[in-house]
């Protein structure tokens, strides 16, 4: 998921309307987050030397694009405003994303919520069974009325393998076991990338898991929590996916697998994480970026990242589709990412 | 292609024949270039701080090295002896490419031989025409008796959309219209990661090119020659390639539809650079790396690289086959690596 | 001047009245800027992460912390109640220098203050003369009852050669003939240190300097005002006051020569700005730094850093002494530092 | 000591005989250590990569550069022929200290050479007593006909109070009793700078320090040695030098203090280890560098070095004078560098 481009939309608002009027002209420059086509921006390194504008200019700000977007959305594209409505959404997952890593660097450890809104819920204690497919010439990819990003068409034949996939993601007491059997120290089962970060970060266990007088906890939006061995597995990068699935003796499924899986089943997963599949972010065969800074958003991100799919208990109600790829590095371990087993039948 | 395994085999030897002798037990720490399972090994950063074993005791390491193979060879599995010396001449491609990097960053531009033995044969100056292809229902991968090494494999089933690719890769003379249309200066034609690549290494030109009094050279292992128009550019990255197809209004082949192609008329490549495609390098359907050391030979290697497809005038006479698959980052340049176009029909 | 020790005195509360009540025990870890006898602390490095305490919580600390000082004040020991206040000079303007800098950085070039308050006097046009001064046995350092730091200690005899010191600074208009005269361009100007350092960091102006329509100004903490000829030239390095000094066939006075020459006047400079001496910061002859955290606030860093003497527009009034040594490395700008010449008669 | 500078009088050669042939224009760029003046150079990171010329040439160059000399040197100068020579002894201690230090990393462990001959003498067993001094106004530096470096002089006073130093090195017994007393672990000994390169490089030992089943190893010249509790402790750098003194409850000599307590027995050290100082390296009063390259052979690295007195095992016969000013920064510790103990009466 390629992070900032809230401003899209806004920025397009004054090709729309002619009424609309710029708050702060330097702001282009302050709030371009990675839009080359937008023109310079301010260095991401130097950020948090940001101390103005300060908090009452911000809010100011914000009431002056409320109010421009609302009076414009009468007058705007459709198309063009749900876009801008599903890519805030993928912001707000960022958000909470970002707040948990920041949040969680504190040694105050803060809560960010009272409750336990964004925790996932433990599983059925039962071993899963696997979902089978017959592989053959399949359809993947969005076509329709509905709304998708543009990375998610133009649907597509591919050819599949007979397959299985788990039915539920890898919980954290099997992830446990894998701590146990040595995961974390064994180079054999790692790819060569992931084995040198294993050991330039030091990695042991899964981001936000604190050991405590033998005990798990993990970090969560509320705080501290006990580590259910029932609950899907959170927060580990592909690369540990990966080395989980070569450990079990299984591996990760394509996106295309999980895709026509998740359509058999009429649902695009159990909604607790994202799921990190074997497949590298490449367009689609036909695929063209918009023209444009919006263009920008998906295209320029397609070398070197990883395919997630289905959504976590982070992401907006409705956000998700069976169609639906995030996409982050391997080593990327802060997004809410898990992973499910497929096999070869 | 991944760097530095010659003595896999070298180190099966006494495996197979008990009537090896070590040369010397710490060799194996030295001379390990990256297995794991072969134990610890010099950290690669340090290799430059060497200056011993002196010349002489290499020669005599070669020698009995040389004297043991020569030995062993009869008993050895022929399929162990195959992947050996088609390992060898990887690294005989990889020496090249060295000598030549080494060689062009020493100010003194000292040559490596004496003729053209490495130079690329100029093309046609008639453009060239596209091979098109119907699509459908299509199978890559190496089967048969056949020599192939294991990334090859197995074979299986593709479905592509109608496509062509270009009879021939693009010369030097393209790459000089992309780059005096600012090519290198538009960021809407590139990967943010090939942006962020241009910028901080101040990419301006293909590796190995030299402006001299507004006549383009390039550094060649037989020493600096006059840039020609029609010969085909060669060390360009994958970033690289990608703006440059963008630019055109084509795109890369995918590595599936490299192979169709060149299954179609019969042959690999010109054979004078090795073509990037747009296919991350990942493992085919049911793909399983062997055991052992020889195991990590490919397989672990499978994440942020891109395909590349065909053989360069480096590459052994022979080696290379149409379901050949080479790899690269996306951003090295290093490699004798050129492109051919392709477009959806 | 070393950053962060306002908590010395605080955590010494304590110690002297058991009545003093903790207000959070993790503040003593999130707040221990450097002391390592006071116990671990948070990395400086991820300071920026930190978005907790928030701003209520941060000012009921504040609040706390005030009441125990004003209740202990009356029952601590004076000398120790004057160290607090000294150096809690000492931070207001490094909190100074610090705003200066973020706000310098931001490119809305936010304002600190409105008026000149920080702004340093123009002085007069006529060429200063110099001071002479005949050497010989002299002593430096503090003596008796009034306050000072411990490395101003103990006074102590030097014999110094005859010698001259400028009556003022040097100005922004001399430094523009430096800087027209190829200053930053002439490696024979410069330590070796220092030239790397202009190669690395692009230096080819004093810190604030900005370059607009042929026109200098410089950024203040009122903001961007005309860089005037007359008044004295801030914020340059030692590195830059070196190669001034070694341009202008002069040199950078010793801290005992700049000490004696300030006590035969009787003050101790113009109080614009800060001045680099050629002296490293060393301890005095017989220096003994005081037992526990106290004693970590100067002496441990006593090495790689330069002594400037006097004081600036930004200083607390009445807070230098003719014996105050402050100190930075060579490279440093970002206090209001600038440079008076010397030369042996 | 400041590397690389034996062509400055071989460059000087042209100048003085016109007869001089450039054996090949570009050494001149090849070999040009870091010269300014000699005009620009290869980048010292990309040494490492420099293959040619190969030994023949070198051989070549060597005998042209020799035959010259041999040539000119009895019209040259005969101060800069003392200079060239003594300059050329810098260099023959600094290849026994890069020697030293790239085979150490050679796993290999060669050695250079098979005896024992810059190995130290273990020192008498019984406690060293103290050589005491009145202090006073005294004077240092060089001074009549003999050769000297330029940063030597001039001779100038230096008014001390009294003190004692040492009658020897410390030991590698007493570092042992450091190093066992928790000294690499306790913060309070060290300056901030030092504490945190203990930190980032893990030093607990001198270098080439090796803990072989509970016995201190040393790697030597001429291979793995046992270390002696009566030799002189040897590559420590001033931090921990400075670090040990602040443990000992003393502290190191200035060099004022360490030449006129070695002008008194009339000898400049033991011989064996350069002996760090706690004064930085910084100009004498009144000195001048010379005028050209020669010039920046001293003058340009007087900042963030400390000075260094007396000489080593691997110092030239006669090479070190009681005048003579070694300096090194701060963190180094390949030089043959140890230490000797200073106190005030």
């Amino acid at each position: 998921m390629a992070p900032g481009a809230l401003d899209v939309v806004f920025r397009d608002v004054p090709v729309v309307t002619s009424r609309h009027r710029v708050f702060d002209d330097q702001f282009c420059f302050l709030f371009n987050s990675y839009y080359e086509a937008v023109g310079p921006r301010h260095a991401r390194m130097d950020r948090s030397l940001l101390s103005r504008p300060g908090i009452e200019e911000i809010s100011r700000y914000r009431r002056h694009v409320d109010d421009a977007m609302a009076a414009s959305v009468p007058r705007l594209d459709p198309a063009l405003v749900e876009l801008g409505l599903q890519h805030e959404e993928q912001h707000q997952e960022l958000l909470l994303m970002d707040i948990k890593h920041v949040l969680s660097v504190n040694p105050l450890r803060p809560t960010y919520v009272p409750g336990e809104r964004y925790a996932v819920a433990a599983q059925p204690s039962a071993s899963p069974g696997w979902l089978d497919h017959n592989g053959g010439l399949c359809e993947i990819g969005h076509v329709g009325d509905g709304f998708s990003f543009d990375n998610e068409a133009p649907r597509h034949a591919v050819h599949l393998v007979p397959f299985s996939v788990s039915e539920r993601p890898v919980t954290c007491g099997q992830w446990r076991a894998f701590m146990d059997d040595g995961g974390y120290r064994r180079p054999e089962l790692w790819l060569s990338g992931g084995w040198a970060t294993v050991q330039t970060a030091g990695w042991d266990r899964p981001l936000y898991w604190l050991e405590d007088d033998d005990q798990w906890t993990q970090f969560m939006l509320h705080g501290p929590r006990h580590v259910d061995a029932g609950e899907p597995v959170c927060h580990v990068s592909y690369y540990e996916a990966d080395a989980y699935a070569r450990w079990a003796g299984e591996r990760l499924p394509t996106e295309a697998e999980w895709e026509v899986a998740a359509a058999d089943v009429g649902h695009c997963s159990s909604g607790d994480v994202w799921e990190w599949t074997s497949s590298a972010y490449l367009p689609y065969p036909g695929f063209r970026p918009a023209v444009g800074a919006i263009g920008e958003y998906n295209g320029k991100f397609m070398v070197n990242q990883h395919v997630l799919r289905g959504g976590s208990g982070a992401s907006a109600p409705g956000h998700s589709r069976v169609t639906c790829r995030n996409f982050f590095p391997p080593a990327a371990r802060w997004a809410f990412s898990g992973l499910r087993l497929a096999r070869d039948r």
